[in-house]
């Protein structure tokens, strides 16, 4: 899946986003979209009102002494896809969209995001909002300068900001005479009120020892042993992401849509192990296994969710040095502990160590592809006798694929939503179909579809792009040089320890010779049971490098504007070549 | 020439100096290096006695408080290559290598720096230094704290930090309770006194204009109109580096070796030129070309060269913005400027804009490169006939290429010191024959040779490797690798604005193809008339993305521990490709 290629850091996903910037959405009615430039305003039945809750986030700003208010589409982990009651962005603006900020002054109201979402954005807005067409924060930064006031203060919750886009703000706005004014308490989430969908209550489970790699205590051992090893000696690692915590305490759940994660931080330090959960999602046997009716090192105490901030504080009052990895912890912890006592690195020993799979976790993650072709291949079997009928459509087509995928031995659930898509929908980034908007297959036209599993042992990726008809001359030949490309990168030989950023040009070379090229990252780590996109392994700037026993993603692709698109995507594993000479 | 790929920048320079951490010595007899475990110590005569400047140093660091007094090899300007009186490290040390720091504290006193110069630092300090063979500040910082109580105080001359060295320092000291001071009275200098060779005097002079891609007052203007689109709004640009001040007043003089520059600082504000320099260096016609005796917005003010850091500093009082690039930009003027006055951006718009050479800078680079050619030609074409009569050494091989090359029209001297190197030398990084220390040339063997004039319409550089015998099948298979990277390389068409980064793997494909590889960067930007190693165009991490225009070196190699080196360098120009489909 190339959705979101550089992983969850958004800083890199904007980046991503904004290479996309050409794709045109799907054929749409001028009736569908709001106009803000009638007297009065036409809009349609799909727009939301917002009038209410903008008054009161306003009286809340006003309380708060703020000019303005940020209110990114995160939650307080990163996370790639969030839950119900993070999605503020979608209830303050009517806007449903995956990727966007909003910001509120005290007079307007504005939305900013790409273009795969403008036009749903325009279908579900009302004229309280500007939509801007624009990504990033200097745009943002550039629209304050001019709304605001010199001393305006610019409000934000320091759980939804990632050390980075804090960072980036930070620096826009240097000079400005303009500040930035961190608030753990969410004014929207103080609106919100009671509507707010409540935080998931599922169990939280541990793994069957099969479908681990390790067991939590040899995790921890292993983290600690780092730690000892450390020459500025941390005494403890704070973990902010779902998967850290996930995959340390090999517990699952349900609170994240396509991730079997459960909203957790931990801070494990050189004497205790402190899982900040909700307590009672826990029977009896899990908290057994967590050994959490002791205190020793080996036992994990479980402390309220939301005392995870006060917890920390209260630990950064003794002699102590916490380690955290920058790219993947909230501002909200960076601006609570102080300089000396913060031991800062990219990443964090959790994201370092999960990225590289012992042969235990290589095993099963191998096991889990080698079942998730089967449905694949059904499906593709299927396709080849039922679209000459005339009968599939997108939509439909990605139910069967999801159930064929059900039926597979520790199935648990699509790994994303399934991309599958025709014709000139190939063509567009991030394109699903859905039972309102689909597409009908056809032997005229070329099919991409992209899709993946979660399975208890591992966690699957795959794009294929086919076309049961005639392809014209230029589709096969882009086709034939992006399989060139997802060959060559993944028969390519380089020296250990190498930059996944220096590699991913084999996978275009063969478009480059020709003047194409396409838009999106190359390839991005994955999980055992875990997220499809898992940071930090792949070919991006800010990637580990390359190391044995990493999986990776190869998905170079083609898209010609209105007409189609083509992905192929596998899985890769990196291993010792033997070569002629060394 | 390689020999520091990544450009100036500290950072960069020390790890590609890693990456040649197994290159060895040539061989040396023992009595020539000290041996300080013996009572007396053994000192051979090339040793310098560093005893009294030690003491002197100490009283000083006393005077100061300090525990510490770091000194790197640089001067004020992250020059890399530096004037006689910038040589602190040679001189308090008595090791006389072009990369290293030293470190005294009130009991020690050490050296780091790297395998090239292992053993020329045995052979030139006294037993008061020890060698650490360690490159980077995080092994200083290590042994710092070992040596140094809780509290104490760390000096260094902020004008001989970059930011960027200055960052990873107070990084790796965060958390250690030892404190990190800037102190702009060098201390070194101070313990120097009148023996500190003079500052250079020689006339500083105007480039003719058939040399020079615009006047100085459209480079002005082209960088005045920058500030004006740059959202900040900032009111002057600060320039730290010496070729910064000669390609925008197309000023040259011959303060640094290989480098036409003088030193100098520029303060270009929007109604302003400062220029800081020794203004007796320049006679009456060049005053007049700099408009030096007003003070509008289009004439050079001349200021005294020492004057920079208060002059800066009096500057900031006002309602200004300084935009500064913060790779090349000394720590001396980040900390006087006060953070909301500062505009921060990687590189310098002079930076950035010359890295674009215009269609007469591209025709005059071409000449240069074309002329130089000829003696390169006439060299081989010598050697081809000598060689075999037993005749040609490495020393006298590089004088006479030197000797040739000083014959052709507008030549400068060389751009950096020739590389001549035979069988075994070849595989040293940065190795140059001396007078006293050379091999014979012979037609057994591999010949390298690195090398580069300065003209006065450009810079040139250069590496051709040849054997004039037979060479092995090994030899045979690693020079056609290498010479299909840099084919490979040179021909690839690739999108506007992609990093070079992305691209240098091409060079080394064909060599990763069967385990070999090379330990140094793919290539750097040239100038015209100015720096051999034209810092950022390139294709290390921090380099610009390539665009039309820029000019860079392609020059992969390998290298055969104690056996043969190759490496294949030309000098290549990004232009538009003309593909098949778009």
């Amino acid at each position: 899946m190339a959705g979101i290629p550089w992983g969850y850091c958004p800083l890199f996903v904007l980046l991503s986003v904004c290479a996309w910037g050409h794709a045109k959405p799907v054929d749409l009615r001028r009736e569908n979209v709001r106009n803000c430039s009638t007297s009065p305003h036409y809009l349609p039945v799909t727009v939301i009102n917002t009038t209410v809750q903008l008054k009161d986030l306003r009286q809340q700003m006003h309380t708060w002494n703020l000019s303005a208010y940020i209110i990114p589409n995160t939650d307080g982990h990163m996370s790639e896809y969030i839950g119900e009651h993070d999605k503020r962005l979608a209830w303050i603006t009517g806007f449903t969209g995956s990727s966007g900020t909003a910001v509120v002054t005290m007079g307007k109201a504005g939305l900013w995001t790409d273009s795969r979402y403008w036009t749903q954005a325009e279908q579900e807005m009302d004229c309280n909002w500007e939509l801007h067409k624009e990504v990033g924060s200097a745009p943002i930064v550039n629209w304050l300068l001019t709304e605001i006031p010199t001393g305006g203060r610019v409000g934000f919750d320091p759980l939804l900001f990632s050390i980075g886009t804090w960072k980036t703000y930070d620096m826009a706005l240097q000079g400005s005479h303009r500040e930035l004014v961190s608030i753990t308490t969410n004014l929207v989430d103080l609106v919100w009120g009671s509507e707010r969908p409540p935080v998931p209550s599922q169990p939280i489970y541990a793994l069957q020892e099969a479908f681990t790699g390790s067991t939590w205590q040899e995790k921890v051992s292993s983290i600690r042993s780092q730690m000892q090893k450390h020459r500025k000696a941390p005494t403890a690692v704070l973990l902010s992401m779902l998967d850290e915590t996930a995959w340390l305490f090999n517990l699952r759940s349900s609170d994240i849509p396509y991730n079997p994660f459960f909203y957790s931080y931990a801070l494990l330090t050189d004497s205790s192990i402190r899982l900040f959960v909700n307590k009672s999602r826990f029977n009896s046997e899990t908290l057994q296994y967590l050994n959490s009716s002791c205190t020793g090192p080996m036992c994990v105490q479980l402390e309220d969710y939301n005392q995870v901030y006060d917890s920390v504080q209260a630990y950064t009052s003794g002699a102590v040095r916490i380690w955290i990895g920058t790219s993947n912890t909230m501002y909200a912890f960076y601006k609570v502990i102080p300089k000396d006592k913060l031991i800062e690195e990219t990443y964090s020993p959790v994201m370092v160590t999960k990225a590289v799979k012992n042969s235990k976790e290589q095993a099963l993650l191998r096991a889990s592809h080698v079942r998730d072709a089967v449905p694949v291949i059904r499906y593709l079997v299927w396709l080849e006798k039922n679209v000459p009928k005339g009968t599939v459509d997108e939509f439909s087509g990605a139910k069967l694929l999801d159930k064929f995928r059900g039926e597979e031995e520790f199935s648990s659930g699509p790994s994303f939503k399934t991309i599958s898509a025709s014709g000139l929908n190939a063509a567009l980034a991030h394109y699903s179909p859905s039972k309102e908007l689909h597409r009908k297959l056809s032997s005229d036209e070329m099919y991409l579809v992209d899709s993946g599993g979660q399975y208890w042992d591992g966690t699957t990726d795959i794009t294929r792009t086919v076309h049961w008809g005639t392809p014209s001359a230029f589709q096969k030949e882009a086709y034939t040089r992006v399989l060139i490309g997802n060959m060559d990168l993944s028969r390519l030989i380089f020296p250990a320890a190498t930059s996944g950023l220096m590699l991913e040009a084999f996978a275009r070379k063969a478009l480059w010779d020709v003047g194409l090229n396409y838009g999106h990252g190359t390839g991005h780590g994955i999980g055992n049971f875990l997220c499809v996109h898992e940071w930090p392994v792949g070919f991006h700037s800010s990637g580990l490098t390359m190391g044995k026993g990493m999986f990776t993603s190869i998905e170079p692709g083609y898209y010609q504007d209105g007409e189609f698109g083509i992905r192929l995507e596998d899985v890769a594993l990196v291993v010792e070549a033997k070569t002629k000479i060394k």
